[in-house]
């Protein structure tokens, strides 16, 4: 196997708090272990087109705290196709890049396995998301902070709903797992939480404001995850809720992108540090086709192919607790 | 004319950041010349039900950091009519309330103004309303902490933009007045803000976003207030950017409720605190149907009647301003 | 063994955020299960005086997010006697309290066990510290709101140090143990990082110093435990640097307080919901003299004994992780 | 009178948040006029030594919600002489540089004026720094954004002390001025505010303290600005109030540099906007040494000379207005 002399990093699919404190410690672990490193821009796209850039330990400095990914994200069509992943293989050639660190979530591992397998390329992936979705790891980079700026957020909106007297829906991100409003629900004090994972159906959801109601709460917070099983959107939840329970007034927030940036929490940074050493580590010790996670605080590694098949479960003990605190 | 001896103390409208100092620096005021003081829960509803708590000095503390009101706030319909407001009269008489300080928007004190006039009864105005919409006040209660929440969030969606190149439309609070979206506009650094005073036109929205992208901006924020001019919502406005400039991938974000809430900036509780004092000092002096202000940084007042029906004024230099910046 | 109708929650020792949360969900799973909860006024001392107040699922909404502890805490040298834990017996009787919940640290669990043990009188620990200096637990209640409320304040400080050229030294809480200094330390990107756990040293320190200078670094951070080994208090080592490396402008800031307070994370929030779950139901299982802790992301139970005499390791990882970064 | 052609930006003395904000209006303003723009690293130090980069509109993307100065700031000893001056001429006249705007407080004006008399070389200054301590301006640049730093902090060490029942003293910046510890102090809620401009003696603070006592308060914080008259740091008075009053546990908090650092507040950010756009405004009207400042609202000029002279007072109506808070 031929020695790593040079590695690239890069960041690929959304981008989530703490992939530049990963890109960051990446490049120092390069620089600690003597050996160069290239930023690729936008991701699969940059590689292909050769927009690299060479990076030392200082080209990262003051990055550690920012937000979003200054090497930039984007999806490639192109690198779905043969001719694609050959030019982006002819440009890591060209530009003397031995081996790759991709930050990014399942589709961004997809395209390096597939990429490893044509070329026999070594690639090391570090699950950069805000969804925590990946199997493999107890936190992707930037959920935790994304769970902080819900709970911030949800604070706010609270305010004017106990000033009202009001019942607010809240959507927030996640498509398929219900990661972010199952734990910033109860981090929130959410009198209920929709989620991808559970379809407790609408009546229930009734059931539960009308005896808020009755238990004598005057403001309520439910959280509603982007793909939740009732069928209803969060606009025609608040109509249906309003149909059938005149005596609430209801209100819709619909937090969108904002959830994916801000300064990253201090544990999203100690962990993108950590993910990065083992990530170059693993490399240099000949390694590849892993994914970087953590576990039971531990980090450690899991096959890429495991990590992208694999379903990351909520825990099941939250929603009672979630139950049990709306008592 | 009666000697004050008690003061009611109410929020009413929209809730906004500094109402609890404001309610405070009311209730440590009376304290202070030894007068009784007297919460009033839900606005004029809470008045009509004689819903009363009297308050002394200690039981206000820890608010002056808290967004909402503790007081709750309500829209009444009843007060709208003769009997709903001698209601509220026969209560103020029966709990030995003397004067009133009603803290909350011109809706608020256009109730505050008809109650005087039919019974005669003292009223005080603090402007408390995120929109600064007020006449006779440089800045309503509330309004300096919305900036800096708006601007923060928008920091934030600026992450993704910039990680993305990205174009995207965040909608703002302003259904009649632009000051959120100009100030909050240029402090976020948009390229462009679209306010209800002013109809830039369509073509000049394009015209700006295609120089944009031709002085090399990767990515681009373009803040809409709620009632713009411009005759689309945001959603449509996307739409309309995207098919006359394909190069632009738009993004939408509707801030909405949050902007209402979270803990007072410095400002707005060092405004709150002095305005409490002028309203309840003014009260004591035998004035009435004034509204406490701040001009050129010093505590006024401004007949009642004239800040319902002036106009808060954008400040067109800050358009300038913008303009300059997005070069 | 007696039946439970009535658990009594406290809070000991020095405030740590999500104390407030943890008082709610003791409360609400009372409530749940359908059995009384008092909430005991300042620890131990409130014990001996029965100040009690009588909570139901209402008395603890809006404290979720919310710094401090509403039940306040206090040191108590009459619990240390026999006639005080008496006295405190006699008050829990009186008041048909049938087992407690103590949220604090080591020392609040010694006073917990002897009790315990002087009384048959069932006791569960939630482990409340922001130190992180328990066994049996990888988090205390405040620790993670601890690390992002320091890492936000060296974030400030780097803006100076950095449009300076300068060095600070931030001493940080932790007497006995370097979790805050070390994480906090790495989160916040810093050079160098002294902890009680480890002597590595004054030399070491001008060495690193001196490599940092050469190698283009133009400013620098370094954190101190307040434990840390070196013999020297933070303003000693200020001076013995600047004397031994003149080309260093120091400065220096000792966090102290602040680092206690602020509006919990939602990791905090989360974990202290569901550590006051365990705390009751294990006390409703006829458990006692046990602390509730997290192991692997798990709610688990240790022995109370065990967790005071126990030790809190920190990670070495994260000191070669930080050697790494400081490249 | 030469025409402008080139702009020198720099940033001198304390670093203050909103200072990029500054550089960055000046930048773009340039670029909108169609001039040239320099920026001078690290003050009149880089301006002696030829530190220059040319900044264009794009340079200073994604500044303005940074705090501290990417320019960097220095004192320099060798501008205070004749040759310094020449030398730092010598180097503008070969960069081409026709004008200069200078970022800081009245000791970096000082150095501008002089430098403008020797070498009728034009100057503007822009007011930039924490401490609201310059003439002709009601706000300087970062003033505001501490503001909220600090009363930030001092909620946080609130929650510590309303826990315990302890005294707090908090120093916070300001050696001669006391509107960071007077509006800090009004804004926390803070029971005593000791700043330079008064000495309201050591027997009054004592009397406040009993009152609060006598009065149910269980907490207190009293603010102390650095410079205050009482003849005691903050330690001494420590231990002066432990001593006259060993009914309070009094604990200290110096919240030192943290106050200058953090993302300027939106005031901040459009305070330095407008500032920027006037100061190139005025020197491509032919004007000089003038320092840019707010009054009432609106952007005006002040000649330079009356702001380094002049006295920013306090507004006395605070210090009424924290006497009836305290009540």
């Amino acid at each position: 196997m031929k020695e790593i002399k040079k590695i690239g990093v890069m960041t690929s699919g959304g981008d989530s708090p703490g992939m530049n404190a990963a890109i960051r410690s990446v490049v120092r672990t390069c620089a600690f272990y003597k050996i160069e490193c290239a930023g690729i821009y936008r991701g699969y796209e940059g590689m292909i087109e050769g927009d690299f850039i060479d990076l030392n330990a200082r080209s990262v400095k003051g990055i550690i705290n920012k937000g979003g990914t200054f090497l930039k994200s984007a999806r490639s069509k192109a690198f779905r196709t043969k001719e694609g992943r050959q030019a982006a293989y002819n440009q890591l050639k060209k530009a003397n890049i031995d081996a790759l660190v991709v930050i990014g979530g399942d589709g961004s591992f997809t395209g390096g396995l597939v990429f490893n397998q044509e070329f026999n390329f070594p690639v090391m992936g570090i699950p950069g998301t805000i969804d925590n979705d990946i199997a493999g790891t107890s936190h992707t980079l930037g959920y935790d902070t994304t769970l902080n700026t819900v709970v911030d957020v949800i604070d706010k909106i609270r305010d004017t709903a106990s000033s009202h007297n009001r019942l607010f829906f809240v959507e927030v991100m996640g498509r398929d797992v219900g990661h972010i409003a199952l734990n910033a629900g109860v981090g929130a004090g959410a009198e209920e939480i929709l989620i991808p994972e559970e379809d407790l159906g609408l009546e229930r959801l009734l059931e539960s404001l009308r005896r808020s109601k009755e238990s004598g709460k005057s403001s309520s917070i439910v959280i509603v995850a982007e793909g939740d099983k009732t069928g209803k959107n969060v606009f025609e939840l608040k109509d249906y809720v309003e149909e059938h329970l005149p005596e609430y007034e209801v209100r819709v927030s619909v937090l969108g992108h904002m959830q994916r940036g801000g300064s990253p929490s201090c544990f999203d940074r100690v962990l993108a540090s950590r993910m990065g050493v083992k990530a170059v580590e693993s490399l240099l010790d000949g390694k590849s086709n892993l994914m970087v996670g953590l576990m039971n605080d531990k980090i450690t590694v899991t096959p890429l192919e495991r990590a992208i098949k694999g379903q990351s479960k909520i825990n099941k003990e939250l929603i009672r607790v979630s139950d049990i605190m709306s008592v």
